[in-house]
């Protein structure tokens, strides 16, 4: 995976590139809609190439459980399995078990849990994990890690930091032996699916082969919450292991948004210049702008997508609540100032009636418009990288005068 | 609204022909997808549209509830409100209103009944069935009806069949007025929203102004269950208005298919030729051709929607449960035959992945490929209709060696 630095902002940490990936180049920085069990709620996979969608991520948590990575192996990798021939991330399953209060347990080996749907007993260590994203196919996989919540004590903190680290070392080294040996599936010594799936695939429809199976990317996470130290100690560790990319997770969990970015710039800084650095879950469309200025050039939320669920949309003049009874014979579009395909067929009444009624076009319109603003956010920041405007982009922000201001 | 018939099957009664509305011609033998609440469930407008979708079919009472049909005159009309600027047809309220069961009372005048939503008292005539429907703005809107399910006794029967005859009067009596002088909104002397309305839609976005409203054309529709005496007697009650299209009610409400084909063939037979005969609530794509067979132009059904929610799918070889654990690891599409966006793209092991996940997705890829296949089905009709082959795909329909056979 190469990663190339295409223009840096001289007065802040803003850069701009491409990653290289077996399945495509991302325009950095770019956000990552979420489509947790290999869908994006509510989008075709052609709607997100209409918006111009570069990389997803999926949650290996869901995808394990349901159909499970064997499943999708089978079918040649998530890649196909989805129909998504664009870069894909997987997460490592960590967050989200460790976000099952009561069904885990976390110990030096790995982390013990019950699936939330059907109670059944698993287990996830730092090298399942890397087997299972490898099963998956991902073009990026991500080392398992323990995120404390916030606030959470100096000795919580450290522990798990600690904790972080050695099972980076683990999740490398397997990764390793999986490099050199393979371990089934998408590896150089056992590349594809079984000839048997490739013939019906072939036969059945005029789908894109996936390209040749390629060696995932692995990222390391950093973590430390907001105590400095920690931070660096923590990123001093993963560093030792040299992943292809790094990230900064611990962050979003409920700390003041002044030590979000404080961190962010903190630890990015610690990060070596000329590897992608991904914040993980984050965040508004301010933060983007924000954290792309502390050296940021990956994000992931899943707030555009479940805002839009929720009837919550965002434009230039900050999030419309569009159930509400003011939009009832509003003929305007969700946002005057925005061009994606929902604002300029229907209006806030029709939006509004949507939701009312409980039609499911309503979360797709809400969602289609939500994504487009995120990219649309996030395409506005790298032209100003690449044309030197990110200050003044940064300054509209800060003011509120910027589309991305209110949000 | 001028019905040109443009090929005639020589040795059935099946027809092609162009209805020609304010918003667009219809190539009839026409299927017309259900937009209950000025929505296809699932489908966004511009999916209609790609999928070649000529005309909707939209719900009276549920749009007089909700939004309620002043908000949707408000907003310049149907057309308008949902962003469908081609044909719709509205049905009068009168079968979804005495579907409520312990919720309406049927007396001379019209129905009494209680919002489902919120209990509230409603009352529809056959002139207030009108009224909403001009309200609303569509291009054909129907007369209010007396629908008995099957089986009711003969005097059950002739009672709704007479009151039927008596409501048709009415309606077309006020249509008539309303023509003559208007009741606001959409006629000629009071044409088109506010212009408040107007200025603000035009600011608001570029998407197409509604053309001039125009007068809809008012349909009459036959009842008398499958009593063939009182099908004559109600055709002759409906046909004394001189309307301007004729529906076939009170079918597919329970009897037996053989009773749904003969007394759709002894009922077409009893209306005039040269206007277009719609058959409300049917059916099956075997049920489209054998009803064109028997002079049916038009027909409206939720199958395709509604089965595709069930993740039931209509397939060249039957229909498919996709949910089902055989599924799993199919990399086929759901029809190999079918050229649809879905079935291009995407596999069964992932539609039903989609389905198990309890993913939005599921129920959007599976709408698309029904509302395809009966669109497609309707497409080979006309296509055989006017290349003489008619008789040859009715054959194969029958026989089981068709497409559409094992639907």
């Amino acid at each position: 995976m190469k990663f190339e630095i295409t223009a840096r902002d001289p007065s802040t940490r803003a850069r701009a590139g491409l990653l290289h990936t077996a399945h495509g180049v991302i325009e950095t920085p770019a956000f990552m809609p979420v489509g947790t069990s290999a869908s994006v709620k509510g989008m075709t996979q052609d709607d997100l190439e209409r918006l111009g969608v570069q990389v997803l991520l999926a949650n290996t948590y869901h995808l394990y459980l349901r159909p499970g990575h064997e499943t999708v192996l089978a079918a040649g990798g998530l890649h196909r399995f989805m129909a998504w021939p664009h870069p894909i991330l997987t997460d490592s399953g960590g967050f989200q078990v460790m976000s099952l209060k009561g069904l885990s347990r976390v110990t030096e080996d790995g982390v013990e849990f019950r699936s939330h749907l059907d109670g059944s007993s698993h287990f996830l260590s730092p090298e399942r994990a890397v087997e299972i994203q490898w099963a998956l196919g991902a073009d990026i996989i991500m080392a398992l890690d323990e995120c404390v919540e916030y606030p959470s004590s100096f000795e919580t903190t450290r522990r798990a930091t600690q904790l972080t680290g050695r099972w980076a070392r683990r999740a490398k080294e397997h990764y390793q032996r999986a490099r050199d040996s393979g371990f089934g599936g998408r590896d150089s010594e056992n590349a594809g699916p079984p000839s048997g799936v490739e013939r019906s695939q072939q036969e059945a429809s005029p789908r894109t082969p996936d390209p040749e199976p390629r060696i995932p990317a692995l990222f390391g996470i950093v973590q430390g919450g907001i105590d400095r130290a920690l931070r660096r100690e923590s990123a001093e560790q993963i560093l030792d292991n040299g992943f292809e990319g790094y990230a900064l997770g611990g962050l979003s969990v409920g700390e003041p948004k002044g030590e979000t970015f404080d961190v962010t710039e903190y630890t990015a800084e610690l990060l070596p210049w000329d590897r992608p650095r991904y914040l993980m879950g984050v965040g508004t469309p301010s933060d983007l702008v924000e954290c792309v200025a502390r050296g940021v050039d990956l994000f992931d939320c899943v707030m555009p997508t479940r805002n839009a669920r929720n009837a919550c949309v965002f434009t230039c003049e900050g999030r419309l609540a569009i159930k509400s009874a003011r939009y009832a014979r509003d003929e305007a579009p969700l946002d005057p100032a925005c061009r994606c395909p929902v604002c300029r067929r229907y209006s806030r009444a029709y939006l509004r009636h949507l939701f009312q009624a409980g039609e499911m076009l309503a979360a797709i319109l809400a969602t289609q418009h939500n994504l487009h603003f995120y990219l649309d956010t996030m395409w506005k920041i790298r032209q100003a990288v690449v044309s030197g405007d990110f200050v003044s982009l940064l300054r509209r922000v800060r003011t509120g005068s910027s589309k991305v201001s209110h949000t």
